[in-house]
This record gives structure tokens, C-alpha cells and sequence, in this order.
């Protein structure tokens, strides 16, 4: 997972936060651009760790009923015109084929920027009793929604996803639905990717197309900017009344289903580089670290220390542990420490002939408040599952104390905008559109959600003082 | 995984073949049409197949050292025609976007038909000595060739695949990645498929285009025709010298990759299909069967049945059994046996009062030379796995020796075409692609490969008579 890195230094995070991130992805061997606008490469290190974080939630999906399922890649662009909102949403950002086969379409093809109108041609088709309901599918697949300013991972005219889309027989059964995928969002970010992200609505304004109800994982990212890392929403009988979605109910009458989507993306990789990483690099969790472990040799001690670290390998491969031996001949110790610190490894081990003398690795954990230490070797497949637990653990308690840190509770102005220059603001707001566009003209900052487990306020709104709505304070904040 | 499926049965096999395929892969629920020409929808229950065969062969390629990597579905036009037979061969296939984020672009981009061209690019840029080699990737993908004669799985305009691209120092590392690349594609076939295909190589005019040797693996569907499984490419430095994939050599000298190209797609379900289904329908090796057992209630049980079906359901989960209770209320349990022997379900477990009484379930299997016998509820987690083991190594056996039935040696042109017509004809051949047409023209069929471990042979061609080509026999069959 190697080859034509760029082997510059990266710009510290401290320095220039923008920077830092659009020369470490590079770096660190996770993407290269790709040659049309906006595209990137994601190479085999960033590529596995959007593997091992897929394979989480894919279990979860099944867990919980759903069935994956392959959609055309190609839509009919009159598909996306039967539902007005949803066409408005998207037309700027389509792709679309309008030769294929040598010839000129009759109608052009839309290359999907969200299956949502393919896969309501299809439930239209398979839905007609009570019994087909609920249907819940899932895709895996890649979208292309052109983007004018690309960010790698953020926004790419390409990326990875899965949406879930499912039909219901009533608006009780799709908001359970709703929140369900919203929790395995919530449950995948904070457990897999330590990334403690707070659950809740999206107001009126930020809504996606179509979508009665949007709800978001919103998580910190170490500049104090907001990423929207996973929306779940309840499209009510919108989408289904465009297309024809509708069952007969166990009366005997023709109702319209009520539909949800839902969907995370590669985004999620920039999140957890934003939320985790620091001036010398990526910190990756170890639940989704390619490598949780590096065993580099040290010292003059030529074939008999190699031969010692790839049978430690082999034994921490038995323990479940994720491991590489770096044994590039041609590079220094020196040099392969600070490459997988800049890569995010999470605990580095460095054996030479005295550690092997005296039957030890040296164990540095990628954020060293420890310090090093000397692990026995013999019991090393027994300690490091629990150094990689409590790493995930460490990972999680800093970003959430980073977070709180960095949000605050404001009433008045002056102290929503200092708020909001450096991380959130929860305040209280009217819950008019166009006071939230006078808020984002004047400070960048845009209501990122209403947490689920806000309590309860009834103050006025921070900007115009008109009563506060939604019955509690509004997490303000700049957002990627 | 059952919603909308057309119910009416099927065409039998031996009736009419093609509508037999073509009708069973909608009424069994694995696919349906899409909107834009040859597209397919892939339901459930086919997706989960192609998973589970996903899972068998990714395994197998991360397990020889490969990485996954995800390039851009987007090639710039351009990148096609860099190498003149790589654009020749698929021109006539190309999807092409002309307009995008609202404007005509300047340069039209390609949905990629395969990522050969954009993969060599970005290999250019990542190879630069020969410590960067060899370099192994794999890519899965969605690919889009349009079909003027689509046929579901078989020839779709969109389908999912594997894309094996590797870059090597020699040509002997090359050759055996090539071979390497075909053992995994046999393996999976003959293991998890049951598919006891050949592999061998191509003759020049069924090579890949731009490739300097291809192999192959081919199975015989139950209509004699052969199927392409898998295909893997020996590229020579043709796509190195256009793509300018170069490394410098330990002694400082410039050299050109030898790189290769391997791929298997979801044209593997549909030889599934093809191999093993009956008049029935479907027959499903369980090591990809999406439910391994589905247990049916039968008799006037009412919830206690339901229950001790569901229990049981528990426990061969528990065993690895993947497990189906079909408690679907409104349908007769004959409705229900039909039905899951039309999907292909390897074995049924019928429950009701009386076995109930007995703490037994009879077993049926989906091919049924054994009748249908008790099993012991208590025992049955212990006793399904060797019962599925034993029904996988049938279908191998059974598949073979259906092969082996129709496969001829043939000397002369009379008990060619008979062997043709309806299975393989193993044939001296001159090697002359001139030939090779005429063969074609008259019979339909076309050298399939020349097998890797056919005995010496040195007679006439079976067609001119010239001095045969390869050392061996080539197969000859009319081909999907
Ligand atoms: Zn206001
Ligand atoms: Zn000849």
C-alpha cells in the first residue's frame, strides 16, 4: 500500500488546517486525483479503511432487516423530473450520457447522483399488498454529483455510499425506520470511527429535496467546523405519490406508502481525519486502522530480528490484530517511525537485538502519553487487543472533550459569533429561513441540527428575538 | 427478499431453454429489468449470491497479497485511445457523458467499460523503481458496455465485476500472476460454484484486445453451449509502453512493466444458473445459496409449530446454517415447497404437529434421489452442514460428469458438427484465424481454449486438414 507517495512534510494542522488536510490525504497514500473534475483515486490505504468501516455498518443494516440490492447506474433524466423538489435538488450537479453505442440517445441518461427515483420505479412495480411491506433495501454503489469546488473525501463528483430506501405502510413505521438508520449512523460513528457525533433534526431550510423530516449525525472536526457525516429521512408519501408507490391495505382500500432514504458516505474518511488527526498526521481508530500495528526492526540485527518480527506477525494475526512488518531494507528506522505516525498507526513496535535479547518489543502508542514501554514478547498477542481497546477508548474521551470544549451555550449576540469563529454555538432560534441566511451572511455559521436530546428552551431567537422555535436551543456552526 | 415476483411458472428446460433462463431469473426473484437499454436490477435475492461469491473470491485475492483500490468511473476520452486495440475493441460499446454540472463539456468523458486505461495512468505516476513492484491491485466495479442483445447476468449493459490490474519487473512474474489470477477464478468456480470448469488459454482471435496472451476458464451450461467464467490477461508491455508504466532497475536502467488484467464478473450467476438448474428451476450450490434451509410449517400447528420452527431456525444459525422459516400465513405449504424449489434452495425442512410429536422435520432436498427422510430436531444442527456439504460435492459431480457426457474427441468434420450441436468438441486445429471463421460460420461454433492440461496431439485440423496448432486439441463449442 505503498508506491509514489509524496514524501514532503505536511504542513502542520496548527499552521493551516486546510492545508494540512489536502496535503495529508495525499500523502499518507489514501487518494490521488483522478483526471476529471473533482474525482479521486482512493488507494488501497484509504480504500481499506472505507472497507473495514463498510463492513460495520453493512452488518448492522442486515442485522436489522434490511436487503441489499444493485440499481442501474443510468437513470432515464425524465425520472428525476416527476418529482419537482428532488430535480431542483439535484439538476446542476447532474452528469449526464447522451450517446452510447455509437449513436445519440433518444432520451439522455442521468448518471445516478442518488438512486432514490430508480429505486421508486422499482418499489412502484414490487409493492402491491400490505404483505410486500415494509420493504426494506439497501445499496451499495457510487453516485456522481458534479462538485465546482472539490475536497477529497467531502465533496468528490464521485463517491461511495449506500443508501437505504425503504416503504412503509404508515407514517409511525417509516419515522421507527427513520431513526433506526439514524442510530446505526450514530452507533457506527461512535463506536467504530470515535467519532461522537450528536443525533438530531435538520431545520426547514437545511432539509434535503423532497424530504419531510432530515435528520443528521453531526460530528466536530478539530478546526471547530461541523461535518454532516449521515442523514436519515422520512420523505412522508412524497416521493411515493410521484411514483405510484401505493398497496392495498388489509380493508381493501389503495394507500400511498409512506418511504424513508438514508446514506453514508467516503465523507465519513474525512471525518475521521478531522476529528482525529494532529500536526504529525493521521490518527486512525483502531477498529478501522488497515494496520493497527507496526512492527518495525531496529539495529544491526539483520535476518535473525526479521525472522523474530514476522513470528510475532503471525502471532498477533492469531489474536485478530491487523499488523504489517515494514521491512524495507533501503529506509531507516527514523524515517519508517515518522511515516506511520504520519500514516496513523495506532501502536508501533521497534525490535532490535537487545529487545530481542532480552525477549521485549518496544511498544509506542501513535499518541504518546505513555511514552514508550517494553512488552514481553511472548505475551504481546494477549496485551495488544487491549493497548488497541483502550487507544479506541482514548480516541473517543479526546474527541469528546474536544467537542464540549469547543461548544458553547449562548443568548446574546457577541457571544453566539465568538462561538461560532471557533467551534458551535447551541442557541435559541426563530426558526425563520430567512433569519438563518442573515446568520450565515454574517458569520459563515448555519444551524447544523436540533439535537434529539437538547433540553428544553423557550428564550428568544439569538438573532432577531423572536420566540425561539422547536422548543430547545439550535447547534449553530460552520460547516463543511 | 419476495415483493413483486410474477408468479406464473416456468418454460421447462428441456422444453425451450433460453425461455426457461430467461423467465426463471425474473420469477425467482433475482432480477428485473431496468429502465435504460440492457440495464438490470439486481433484487435481493440475486445480490446475495453475488456477495456471497464476492466475499469467497475477494478473500482469495486479498489472501495472495492484492489491495483493494477504488479509480474513477469517469476516463477521459482520450485515455481510451492511447492504445489503438484497446479503443478498437471497444469503441462500439462506449457510454459517453457530453454534459455535466450544467455545461457541455470539453473534453466528453467514458463510463468506464473496463479501468485498464485510467488505472495504467495513475500506475505511470506510482511505479518509479522496481522496489515499487510488483504492484498489485483489484478494483470492484460497476463497468457499462452497451448490448444490443442484452441478456440478463449473461450480456448487460451495466454489470458488476472484479478488475485485477498488477504491474510486474519480467515477464516471468508476470506469467505467473497471470496464472495465478486463473487459479483463484477455477478455484471459486469448481469450489463454491460447482462449476467444473476448464481452464486454458484463447487462440489469437478470441484474445482480449490489446492483451498478448489471454486464459481462460469455460463451463458447459446444461444446454451444451460454454460459458466465458473468468478471463486473465497477460498485457506483455503494451499498456506499460502507452501508459508510460516504467521502473528503474536495481542497475539504474529504464525498463517497462510487464502488466496483467483479470476479471470475473456477475456473468457468473448466470452460469450458476445455467449449470445447474432443472425444469424446476433453480439449484443452488449452498456455499452461495442465499437460504441454505428454509423450514416450512405444515398441518394445523398453528403458533406452537411456528415456534419450534423458529427455535430450530436459532440453532442452525448457531451451527452456520444460513436458515429461512417461511411463515408466510396466507400461502399453502404446496405453494410454498414449489416456490422454494423454483428459487433453488437447497434443502427444505417440512414441520408440523405430527413430526413435532416424533421431535423430528422431514428433510428434502432440492435433488431428490434420496426422498424425503426424517431428522431428529435435536440432532438436525449437527447432521444440515454434512447434508449441505454432501449436496455441493452432488452438483460438482453431477456437473462434471454432464460435462464429460458432452465432450467429443473428434477427428473429422461429420462428428464435429454432431459434437457441437449440442456440447463440446475437443479438435486438432491449424491455428489459422481464417479457419477458425469458416468453422464458425458453419456450425456456430468457436474455439473455446486450448484446455492447460490437454494430452499431446499432432494430427491434421479437423476443418482444412493443415498440421495442427497449440500441441493439443483445442475445445471447440457454441459459446454465451
Ligand atoms: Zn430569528
Ligand atoms: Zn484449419
Amino acid at each position: 500500500m505503498d508506491a509514489g507517495r509524496d514524501e514532503r512534510s505536511v504542513t502542520p494542522q496548527s499552521e493551516d488546517f486546510s492545508a494540512w488536510y489536502n496535503e495529508l490525504v495525499l500523502r499518507a497514500g489514501l487518494v490521488d486525483r483522478g483526471p476529471a473534475k473533482g474525482t479521486m483515486v482512493i488507494r488501497p490505504y484509504g480504500y481499506r479503511l472505507w472497507e473495514l468501516l463498510q463492513a460495520e455498518l453493512d452488518r448492522r443494516i442486515k442485522e436489522t432487516g434490511h436487503d441489499n440490492a444493485y440499481f442501474p447506474l443510468l437513470i432515464p433524466e425524465s425520472y428525476l423530473r416527476r418529482e419537482a423538489e428532488h430535480v431542483e435538488g439535484f439538476s446542476p450537479e447532474l452528469a449526464v450520457v447522451t450517446h452510447a453505442g455509437g449513436k445519440e440517445l433518444e432520451e439522455p441518461l442521468v448518471v445516478r447522483p442518488t438512486s432514490e427515483t430508480i429505486i421508486g420505479e422499482m418499489m412502484s412495480r414490487w409493492i402491491s399488498s400490505h404483505r410486500d411491506l415494509p420493504l426494506l433495501l439497501n445499496q451499495w454503489a457510487n453516485v456522481v454529483r458534479w462538485e465546482l469546488r472539490p475536497r477529497m473525501f467531502l465533496r468528490t463528483t464521485e463517491f461511495l455510499w449506500q443508501e437505504g430506501h425503504t416503504a412503509h405502510a404508515g407514517e409511525a413505521d417509516a419515522m421507527r425506520e427513520t431513526m433506526l438508520a439514524l442510530g446505526l449512523y450514530e452507533e457506527v460513528a461512535r463506536d467504530i470511527a470515535a467519532m461522537p457525533v450528536v443525533p438530531g433534526e435538520k431545520t426547514a431550510g437545511e432539509r434535503f429535496a423532497g424530504a419531510q423530516r432530515t435528520f443528521t449525525i453531526e460530528g466536530m472536526m478539530r478546526d471547530g467546523r461541523a461535518l454532516q457525516a449521515g442523514t436519515s429521512h422520512y420523505m412522508g408519501t412524497n416521493f411515493a405519490r410521484a411514483f405510484d408507490i401505493s398497496y392495498t391495505s388489509a380493508e381493501g382500500r389503495l394507500e400511498p406508502c409512506h418511504t424513508t432514504s438514508w446514506g453514508m458516505s467516503t465523507r465519513m474518511i474525512g471525518g475521521v481525519i478531522m476529528t482525529h488527526g494532529d500536526d504529525k498526521g493521521l490518527v486512525l481508530p483502531p477498529r478501522i486502522a488497515p494496520y493497527q500495528v507496526v512492527i518495525v526492526p531496529v539495529g544491526r540485527g539483520g535476518e535473525e530480528v526479521l525472522a523474530e518480527a514476522r513470528e510475532l506477525a503471525i502471532r498477533l494475526r492469531a489474536a485478530g490484530v491487523r499488523v504489517h512488518v515494514d521491512d524495507r531494507p533501503h529506509l531507516s528506522p527514523g524515517y519508517k517511525f515518522n511515516d506511520w505516525e504520519m500514516r496513523g498507526v495506532p501502536v508501533r513496535l521497534e525490535l532490535g537485538p537487545r529487545d530481542l535479547a532480552a525477549r521485549t518489543a518496544l511498544m509506542a502508542r501513535r499518541l504518546t502519553e505513555h511514552g514508550k514501554e517494553p512488552i514481553p514478547l511472548d505475551t504481546a498477542p494477549g496485551v495488544l487487543p487491549e493497548v488497541l481497546d483502550d487507544f479506541q477508548a482514548l480516541l473517543l474521551r479526546r474527541a469528546t472533550a474536544f467537542r464540549d470544549d469547543h461548544t458553547r451555550e449562548t443568548g446574546d449576540w457577541d457571544s453566539f459569533t465568538e462561538a461560532v469563529a471557533t467551534g458551535w454555538a447551541l442557541a435559541g432560534h426563530c426558526g425563520d429561513p430567512v433569519c438563518e441566511e442573515d446568520i450565515k451572511a454574517r458569520t459563515g455559521a448555519t444551524p447544523r441540527c436540533v439535537p434529539l436530546d437538547g433540553p428544553p428552551f423557550s428564550g428568544p431567537c439569538v438573532r432577531c428575538h423572536a420566540p425561539a422555535a422547536y422548543g430547545k436551543r439550535v447547534i449553530f456552526g460552520r460547516a463543511y
